[in-house]
């Protein structure tokens, strides 16, 4: 139960900052650590948190304590590593990182007596920092569980609980598998996103112009060429097999449209277009239906 | 004086119905020109037009109406191809398609007593049809006119009149210039995100597994792949060479990142990460700044 338990939320940004909103009212207590003071201030001020420290190594932590890891992934790695230094009798942890594969094995190559399942809300902002977060950033939201070998049925119950109090719906998938998805609905088109703001920013026109010109179609298309680098940085880093594979994937899909377009025959192209509009909206349906 | 000016809508759909709305108010008098009943039936009892016919050529065109052609790029070729026999007089017109050098060519064919400039209005909606129409759609959008041999100065007076009743800002630009970066703004963005949409449902996954886990990312990169069928067949075929350059380019800075991504370099990583997030700043700061 996580009235019983002390929650630690390691990294108070824009995901942190909202799990402690979530989650406080119903934890036993609630710790944030973060390297940022002006957060650490604002985090206790809001009475989210009763305590909150810079380093995680100034708290004594117990096997009852939950970590909940928010930082980027390459951050979330490191801390798993240290854990046995910092926790010698071990603890429970979810961490809420973009990939899972890398993470859980450091989470596998923990003590036995610790206790750890990978975690990944399926939600955002443009927005980052404690200031934007909120405790409905989950609701109605898809939470990926990721078990791995240290995953208790206790450990299991209160992740349970947590996505249940997020209000999200939890989706249970192998790490493996997680990876490989997210590289095709959030990797590619964040990559997808990037390449195009980089082919409009350096066309040969004059920017302005373009600009001027550009709508609803292009700024989409475009949107999340306006993440985080260090985010983005650790999810290539930590998933850049099955990425560089979407990648090659979509660069086949890519010139078959090439060869589309320049084939010059309307009936097929009307086809072609007709189907991914069937597509999009079969999509729609079924990820958001209309009440 | 569009005060003076009988104005014929032709094609009552989403931009049709909303340029009508726009300007019934301000014009001499209002005609609209659908093959929809339904649409006809509507626009007359919403009080927009005074008439709704379904041909253009059930109406005697004299040299003073204004023919706003609202149609997709192919059926307002095929209009303007039929007008020195629908107005043997002549008569002003103006187009909102999207591409223009197929339409400004084919307005240039017209005899010397007819005036004629091209128009693109950059904004659109998802929905589509007469009953989502608005007096606003085009309110602090851009407005691109495409002058032709066949623009007077009144005409484009009339253009501007148009364009300022619409709320919009006016861009002028030559046809080809306009179909170049259209072709880099809107175009490629729409391949790019059909193409995506193409990768994502045939993906050898359950394909419900790929949905719930898809959050904003694949949302917002593959939105525009909703787009209706008959309005890009047109664009695609009225700018294939445009639009094949731009995605031939597109390939080439796709591969560049395949090499990023494998070169396993954090540092280059993270610097081209950064420079898109500041592309997509400088982006927004100029077209949507804040207030």
């Amino acid at each position: 139960m996580l009235s019983e338990t002390r929650v630690i939320v390691v990294g108070i940004g824009l995901m942190g900052g909202s799990m402690a909103k979530a989650l406080s009212a119903h934890a036993q207590s609630l710790v944030a650590v973060d390297l940022d003071g002006d957060a650490r201030q604002q985090i206790v001020a809001d009475g989210v948190a009763e305590q909150a420290v810079e380093m995680l190594s100034q708290l004594t932590l117990t096997p009852d304590d939950l970590l909940l890891l928010c930082t980027p992934v390459g951050l979330i790695i490191e801390t798993i590593r240290q854990l046995p230094k910092l926790a010698p009798d071990g603890c429970m942890l979810m961490d809420v990182g973009s990939t899972k594969w890398d993470v859980c094995r450091t989470m596998n190559d923990l003590p036995g007596w610790f206790q750890a399942i990978g975690g990944h809300p399926m939600c955002g902002k443009e927005s980052s920092g404690y200031r934007y977060s909120t405790a409905d950033l989950f609701a109605n939201q898809t939470f990926i569980l990721t078990p791995t070998a240290r995953t208790t049925p206790h450990l299991r119950d209160i992740a349970d609980e947590v996505v249940a109090l997020l209000a999200s719906h939890p989706v249970v998938l192998p790490p493996k598998e997680h990876d490989r998805i997210v590289a095709l609905t959030s990797h590619l088109p964040y990559l997808i996103a990037s390449t195009l703001m980089q082919q409009a920013t350096s066309a040969a026109d004059d920017t302005e112009t373009v600009w001027q010109v550009s709508a609803t179609g292009f700024r989409d298309t475009s949107r999340h060429s306006g993440s985080r680098p260090a985010m983005m940085r650790d999810i290539l880093i930590t998933n850049r097999q099955a990425v560089v594979q979407q990648l090659l994937r979509f660069q086949r899909e890519l010139a078959a449209v090439v060869e589309l377009v320049n084939a010059d025959d309307p009936e097929r192209l009307t086809d072609w277009l007709a189907e991914k509009r069937q597509q999009h909206s079969q999509y729609l349906d079924y990820k958001y239906p209309k009440k």
